[in-house]
């Protein structure tokens, strides 16, 4: 299967989980407890990873599994990441409001970026840093605030801690990401197994979650186990299948391509949101979406394509001009 | 000189330029007829050439002129193109509102870029066609209106006939450009003499324009030669004198550079005018000002620096994926 085949698929079903999620909901809000969503979707990619694994264990020779403890208990690791990064987000959401918020979250591309290189080890040229940047800067033109808006706070104005907040949040939802590229190249272990070891813990975290929710909320609607699927419809469903199947996705793109593929498919699945959103919900198009596509398309195309293509400078030789002859040769072929 | 010097002195003048001319009001209006301005701006230009020529003639060898009717001839081409691209201009603003037609104004990035593909010949590499179109959106994206703006008229609801102007126009203002640097490196003649031509057609140009709007005003304050300098304070003159020197500018780099050379010192001088006009004018700083720099600054880099320092890709060898080692050798130099 092709990276880019399973980066587009991403791309399409991260778009569709946002519009999914807005028409789940009833007259602007949820009927639904939407913390219940996360939980069924890791129960899912639990079950289908399970689903794989016995089939793939029908088969010789048998699938690679590391089932000593000091690999399995890395395998958390990404949920607690991704734990103290919801509460920093809450943390941060008292400081700033949302739309400042969504503008600092372009920032974990370029985190991601650092934290590729640092954690990693794994080398980019000046020209792939100079896509990268561009495609938080694509991004982030998407989103600016246009003339006309209705609530029209300064981006500039909220306080100090807010702004580093927001910027420990970007850190860390890069890291979790990387983590889990890490996780899941460490080693040879199949893909299903290393999955069902990450959504064990995941499902675990999640459920711990509904638990602390049942303490909080005095058990008002009886234990989590009574009102999981209160106020389900079928689209509630769909978002819950959709989140299971954009992880799934995710965790084979951690094996076989990399994180920053990965930000590439979810940044072009923002903006083909707000595309969409222009059709379905009356979105007005605007100058700074546009102009948002066309960075990211640029970023996109200097950070895969192949040098040579990039710099087919043919030969120009004026005699007026000192200029000397260009040669190039460049063989660089790479699966990620 | 170095070309760079020159376009980055280009850059500050152009700068003052707008800074000038707005410090040359007097309360939101001229008290001076601003069309005298480009007039005595080119007899300046015409004043300063002939002095440097009379000293080069004092020296030997001679410098080479051509003074063939044929050659002479196609001097005030520039001149009759920037008519038409004035009238033009006059009649897209009876269609589209002046934000508007600014943001048009953009695509003359793009149109000097083709032409001197078409016109001139001069190829660029797929890189340096991304960093074109990197700069004219990132211009774009600094001009995007923002929240909070008093009038906001949308982009998209002007007649048709605005946009196809607006494109005549930004293709007017290439090729006008684009022929002068093809008559400056059409032979070896020395930049004076060349501009003596070209500024030679400029003032009678400019002059024949006083002239008709002497009529057209049923001579109100007299003919142009009693009420040339009516109005005029120190600040005039200096508009005056800025605008004539940035001229002689445009005039070395379209012989000793290129067009896009040029481009480029404008766009960095128009986001240098918002940056200043930030601590001048109390303009608001925005997050697009801020992005739109980020932008211009990349596409900067992307054109001008070397290929090699581009793409300097240290070798990273992953047993887990396919990734051949990577050879670039490349050796460009060139003077614009």
């Amino acid at each position: 299967m092709q990276w880019y085949l399973v980066a587009t698929l991403l791309t399409v079903l991260t778009s569709s989980q946002g519009i999914l999620t807005t028409l789940s909901q009833t007259n602007g809000t949820y009927k639904y407890d939407y913390a219940t969503v996360p939980f069924l979707a890791e129960v899912f990619k639990l079950a289908v990873s399970s689903l794989l694994l016995w089939k793939e264990c029908q088969k010789s020779p048998l699938p690679k599994m590391t089932t000593e403890w000091k690999t399995v208990s890395l395998y958390p690791i990404p949920s607690v990441i991704y734990l103290i990064h919801n509460n920093v987000q809450f943390a941060t959401l008292t400081f700033v409001d949302t739309s400042t918020y969504q503008i600092m979250g372009n920032l974990k591309i370029v985190t991601t970026g650092i934290l590729f290189r640092l954690f990693l080890g794994r080398k980019l040229s000046n020209l792939q840093w100079i896509a990268i940047m561009l495609l938080a800067v694509g991004t982030t033109t998407s989103q600016v605030k246009g003339c006309g808006e209705a609530s029209c706070d300064s981006l500039f104005s909220a306080p100090i801690q807010g702004y580093m907040l927001g910027v420990l949040s970007a850190c860390l939802s890069a890291l979790a990401g990387i983590y889990t590229e890490f996780l899941m190249k460490k080693n040879n272990d199949t893909l299903y197994w290393q999955n069902i070891q990450l959504y064990t813990f995941g499902s675990i975290f999640n459920l711990a979650k509904l638990i602390v929710d049942d303490f909080r909320g005095g058990f008002e609607n009886g234990p989590w186990w009574h009102r999981i699927f209160n106020g389900y419809t079928v689209t509630t469903w769909l978002v819950v299948l959709n989140l299971g199947s954009t992880g799934l996705l995710v965790s084979w793109l951690m094996k076989h391509a990399d994180n920053i593929v990965k930000v590439y498919s979810t940044s072009m699945a923002m903006l083909l949101t707000m595309i969409l959103s222009t059709f379905l919900f009356s979105f007005k198009p605007t100058l700074q979406l546009f102009l948002g596509i066309i960075i990211c398309m640029m970023s996109l195309h200097m950070y895969f394509a192949p040098p040579n293509m990039l710099l087919d400078m043919p030969l120009t030789v004026k005699p007026d001009e000192e200029e000397r002859l260009i040669e190039v040769s460049v063989d660089r072929r790479t699966h990620s």
